[in-house]
């Protein structure tokens, strides 16, 4: 059976940033910009004041001024200033013609309506200004293509005119849930029934990982019914079907895929849970579509998200194929790990620092839901059988 | 000047767990649980089968069997089975009355239509069977109040029946820019003025701190203006006003909120950028409203964000007044540091896993957009003046 290394490989072969795309700036928070961002400004746009106080000349060394006029952020400067004369300035406001420093408000005395005396006489050529085009000039790339958008950047490309940003745009992940024991949160499982689980929390862990989350109506075990939804999920950039692939004789989705175009890269990892993984892709004109048969365990399911899917999507938006970085911690309670398979087992991490301690959760198997609760992690180990002494140094993968 | 710590105590002091409210299964993603939830229902709601196989009784030692029906996953059984039977098993589906193990189709042989050889005839009772309630049962308490939702809480509450969940919400923060000098992106500054980047940034930082972000059209510098946009963010939970209080003749904003009933809990805070911080409470007869009143130029108002607002939101969503946390990190080059104020300064960390190193960014005031988009973390200086050496392990924020 392929390991978890060399079908992880296999995903990423065919993982490739989307192709950019402009969208409204408040929606490119969190993406890659795929242009060099221009200014069509200098900023600041002119020699600005950088406290409240008086606009000076520092040449002159009188100590009592006229007040000329008195700008606000906002104005523009209507006196040239000469020497023996000072105008009010707010914090952010223009500097007027003929003034290079501004003296801070508390180093001053109102006289009367018109004068002002000045405790500071001496203000050195710039003080308290911050010059035409410090920050940057107009024509200056201020992002280069391939920074992530954080809100600093969104800033920056709203202060140079950008209401909009070619970017890699964040993937749309579809999710669809099968089997025909699957039925709503609303209702009551009859006999033979269960609620759907599967779907809510894909679409939850799609939206988690930045991904744009479309959940698709549960599809019954039929040839028709199946063959509709994934036509739906084809259109997404990443499709993500719940159940159907081990190898039950009502699991038809692996046809119902082939039928559609839909090329098997692998089927069955060496893993536990989830070794009943399915991957394949789509090549259309413009994209491949990435295509994941995720276990219809909620367990296994989540499992192969986190160690699969998550990183397919990081890929897709531009930031590589990466997992949430994993930690080192001591296992608290020794382990008989069977091997044959990796496993990535439910845990709980205590997070002390530098002593980072972890607990494998005793569960029932991979429809345990509840044991998962307690789980806030997940400890990966290696295919080979090994007894895990207390005190081993486990790679864990924090959830 | 009150230090950043006494100002952090008083906003602390402030914050408390928003009022619980039932919001929809998707929307409770991120969020803290203010409920207890039961399940009603067994997980598994009946002995299911584990693998793809034959259902089988444990005791029955006969190598070839008749086959009595087929079950899938969704299925009722319709026969009971007894010694010499066995029936063909899905994954997820019902063990049939009288069977209490399951023998992998992989250890068997079809040798017509209706027989079956078992290659293995001592399965263990339980054998790949997980029993009915194994995972929960109906009354169990599955999750507890104060858990965050995350995709695995998703699919627990939707397996128990719960479409809706009563949770801490998420903190809504309105965002209202102020100032006569700023006019929007698609605009083009004309003398005195600059583009409203404060506005859009600060939107998208509360989205990124997990707060629903309202932003309000920018208001101008007259009091009737201004009394109308401070009406509509005293309606959210955290009311961010940027620019306005520093001590300029034309930063009325102190004045309405004065006017709108907000009480001053302090105005300037020890810290470099971002001393004319302001911070007020609006009592409601349900809820106190939490206002932030940051500085006009946009990396004092980033960094007031990170500091004061990102830990306020946490608490309001009930996970604790908390910052981003710190890491250590060693300077790369000598920084002379005046003192007088806390620091908190643009830098570059460079995360080379246990030794980090962090370079403090030369910057042009607190209006130098420019820089900081080459910074990735604030590094943070306490209040006392002091020359660091190359190698001096300093506090560093990533953002």
């Amino acid at each position: 059976m392929l390991s978890v290394e060399a079908a992880l490989d296999l995903v990423a072969k065919h993982c490739a940033p989307l192709a950019p795309r402009r969208v409204p700036l408040e929606e490119a928070i969190g993406l890659k910009l795929a242009e060099d961002i221009a200014s069509d400004i200098n900023s600041p746009p002119y020699d600005k004041a950088m406290m409240d106080g008086y606009a000076v000349r520092s040449i002159d060394r009188e100590p009592e001024r006229r007040i000329l006029e008195e700008i606000a952020a906002g104005d523009v400067p209507q006196r040239r200033l000469e020497c023996g004369n000072a105008s009010r300035i707010m914090t952010g406001a223009p500097l007027p013609d003929g003034a290079n420093a501004v003296v801070p408000v508390e180093r001053t005395e109102l006289i009367s309506d018109g004068i002002v005396r000045l405790l500071q006489v001496d203000p050195s050529a710039g003080q308290n200004v911050l010059p035409l085009g410090a920050s940057m000039r107009a024509g200056d790339i201020v992002i280069r293509s391939g920074a992530v958008v954080r809100p600093i950047e969104i800033a920056i490309l709203a202060e140079t005119g950008h209401s909009s940003a070619l970017v890699v745009p964040r993937p749309r992940v579809a999710i669809l849930p099968t089997g025909n024991e699957l039925v709503a949160v609303e209702e009551k499982p009859g006999p033979g029934q269960i609620r759907n689980s599967n779907g809510p929390m894909l679409v939850a862990a799609a939206k988690r990982a930045d991904a744009e989350s479309i959940e698709i109506p549960v599809a019954r075990d039929t040839q028709a019914d199946l063959t509709k939804r994934v036509q739906q999920g084809l259109d997404a950039d990443v499709f993500v079907l719940s159940g159907g692939v081990s190898a039950g004789k009502f699991d038809l989705v692996p046809q119902v895929l082939a039928a559609l175009g839909v090329e098997q890269v692998f089927h069955k990892v060496a893993l536990r849970p989830g070794k009943p993984l399915w991957f394949g892709i789509k090549k259309k004109a413009d994209r491949t579509v990435l295509v994941f048969g995720l276990p219809g365990n909620p367990v296994s399911s989540l499992v192969c998200f986190e160690l699969f899917v998550r990183p397919a999507i990081a890929a897709l938006a531009g930031r590589g194929f990466s997992q949430l970085s994993s930690v080192r911690a001591k296992l608290t309670d020794a382990y008989a790990h069977g091997g044959g398979r990796a496993a990535c087992l439910p845990a709980r991490l205590d997070d002390g620092g530098s002593n980072k301690l972890v607990e494998i959760l005793p569960w029932q198997g991979s429809a345990d839901l509840a044991t998962l609760a307690l789980a806030n992690a997940l400890v990966r180990l290696p295919a080979e059988s090994r007894q895990f002494a207390p005190g081993a140094t486990l790679d864990v993968l924090p959830i």
